[in-house]
């Protein structure tokens, strides 16, 4: 069964500056989807400006993963769909966030920090260092790789801990950062992968590609949506796994709902 | 220098339960801050009800921990001031939070996750065993403590693995928690404690002040406050640590924003 | 392609012990052996007391999942083959380290900690508790489940803090434990899961077989062997990513080894 | 109380090689304790070849916090004095790891991996960055320092994944290497700590001597040693938090030692 894969772009880029336009004429999510499409992977592409931003309720629960690209309009997603977003990341859909999402609303909420770094458009060398050559999303990479012209991005990148660092990236202009992560948040995998500003044609690069449809099949998750995943159910005593009475001063009522 | 040490209740049983008024006349936040005060602990309360909730941009910059309990009314806790107190998090403020608190606004945010669990109101003893003896949290404590009566909170919690687990709980219900938490979150400690189930007289236990002591000195973070956590600053070629010449083609303008 | 899967067992017990010998005709290896084998699952078998301990560099080569389960005969095992299990693990063996192996030389090396814990044989009742319903090992489970005799292991297990929580115990008498957690040491995936007891039928229950499935498959990690593991290879100036002219004082002649 | 450090060495290099000797004529060892010896840091120092290294059962006893260079005799240190010092780990003595440590036997032991990496010597810069500020180790650094001529160290590092990645090392020929990293073991914090090369003044420099004195901060744990740790002890039925009538078979007898 082949992962069911939704390539979410901002789109504006490639609406305004004919640079963008030119390398990605069919949008970056159009490039994205073209890489990803495979016998193991159906694509999809959905973007900010359809109605729902292409995210509907049932198009997300028929997605198993989701790519998201977004940069200069991160303010422009509506909180209503980010939260939809969110709920289904728990409930088990793959979410990868590529370059500028960093700063995404979606991104920020899963982690729970800033999510900020140090930059400059410089277009210079980045080399990404594998940590893990085992890792899954390192299948197929040699030891390290290099990108002609790429925007830097600079540590201290205020995230959590990762669960592991798949990526440390070397800047000609002499910073690091650590530009592939994994997470985990609820159900779901997270994978934040560094490069792709949209003045250069990172998305054009073979090892790109491979990290891309290597972090798809990482991040997908068999497993049935964990649609229970924000309930928080009573247990009644008589119904606990070894029966008990009700013992001590009591303060909710019988079959009352938890507070929230 | 002793520790500014803020305790947030919520105070609403307080004020509508006769049970809960007697067993803390002076509020949790009250029996708290009298089991907190001492040599190397300055403490000071906030309320749900006090202006801004009583944590004020001038306030939270002078708290190094804040104590955070909350349960009936989550949802009247103003969006704003969660922010603030999450930036004030990220900038280093320790975070202790107990209870129902699991599902306090503060602390969904920065988990990023549901937080959900499911519970039961029985009276029943909850066993707390230490995981790491040499932990700062577990300081002082036996193999294990127990607590009479108190409410069961059961597994799975929905949040993100933790850095580390401190305690894990048996329920006589049945029911396993992982009860003491740690999370780091930019330059701010976070613990999670779960009992405190304001119907039975947990913040009067002996062992129950040691934890929230040595939380509080473990959530300590002495280092200055990281108040540039949130930026994204711009590294000019010119001024990279090695310095550059501009090459490839260029979206951004000289010393332009970067988008959020 | 099936998952090439080695049961390793010291098959002690079953020689000397009337009880065990009935409850596994065929050895804790063969009775994991017919439970594993299956569509995706290619099952073989070894012993302590065949030659190398039945576990040879080509077969270990030639293993993808090494199951291991030991109790009495610990230090029978000797340390030249459990450096070899070692550096297979490294190179991307998946290991799956079953209840009294806590104290196998194995588990303890690949730990680097005592992975010690409390114990009482009362045949007491054991409940499992599932911490993240959407991981692959707890595929298939119920929120929970028991096993009416099982040995008691109690915390604190002295082991790193693993990579996940998978499940967590409830004893009867009291105790918990984390009794399912994942590792990763290099290439390898390690699991331990708690109960297999041999003096209780454990390896006959359903749910304890679909924990052992699931993790064979969890474990499997289909990347090349990473045979440069160990390796500290020295990268001449002139042939860094980013070619240097040798600076600064020298203490290496050209083209030496490095220490260890 | 001031803690207790002891600076172990090596000291084989500063026999044989001039340039050695030069920067540091009173030993590696010495020019670490003088940058440590303060007033809450009381030093002591051991080599290798001290009647057992140095490393006796009773100075251990009296270690807070064990510094550990070594380079070229790794093979030199017994193995049954490297348990003792990793017992004593386990109980909670700190452990700082230098440079080439990171192929000791004490530090391979303590991690379960290879401990590999590739390196250079060239005397190239190395660019050390902060990637969290707030964290202990980081106090009082500017948020990147550089070495002007350093031993290159680069990625894969066969670790596991640490608790917390507080340097990231830029390398002037292109590589990248996680450079300060920390690890807890039983109740041992553990820090890996990048720079040192025996033929560059590293040691003298302020940024550097500021990370070591960090480091011997945060890796003090005040917590009474853990003599139990490696101990696994049985836990009767009677004895059991709730007592037990023993079920079902029986293998051990009453009162009988657990297995190794």
């Amino acid at each position: 069964m082949s992962i069911r894969t939704l390539i979410w772009n901002e789109n504006r880029h490639e609406q305004t500056n004919a640079l963008v336009r030119q390398l990605y004429p069919e949008g970056i999510h159009g490039k994205i989807a073209s890489t990803l499409a495979g016998p193991d992977i159906e694509v999809a592409t959905a973007t900010l400006d359809e109605p729902e931003h292409g995210l509907t309720e049932a198009r997300l629960a028929a997605t198993d993963v989701l790519v998201w690209w977004g940069h200069k309009a991160h303010g422009d997603v509506q909180d209503a769909i980010v939260e939809r977003v969110q709920q289904r990341v728990w409930q088990g859909m793959g979410l990868i966030v590529l370059h500028s999402g960093h700063f995404s609303k979606i991104f920020r909420r899963l982690m729970g920090t800033p999510c900020a770094l140090s930059w400059r458009e410089a277009g210079e060398v980045e080399r990404l260092w594998v940590i893990n050559p085992s890792h899954p999303i390192a299948a197929g990479l040699p030891p390290y790789f290099e990108i002609e012209h790429e925007e830097m991005y600079g540590e201290p990148f205020s995230v959590p801990e990762p669960l592991e660092t798949v990526f440390v990236s070397w800047f000609e202009g002499g910073e690091v950062f650590r530009s592939g992560l994994t997470y985990q948040r609820g159900g779901g995998r997270i994978f934040y992968f560094r490069p792709g500003h949209e003045a250069y044609p990172t998305y054009h690069d073979a090892h790109v590609q491979t990290v891309l449809r290597n972090a798809v099949r990482w991040a997908h998750n068999p497993a049935p949506a964990w649609k229970s995943i924000a309930n928080a159910p009573n247990v009644p005593a008589d119904k606990a796994p070894v029966p008990l009475e009700v013992k001590g001063p009591t303060l909710h009522e019988a079959g009352q709902e938890g507070f929230r």
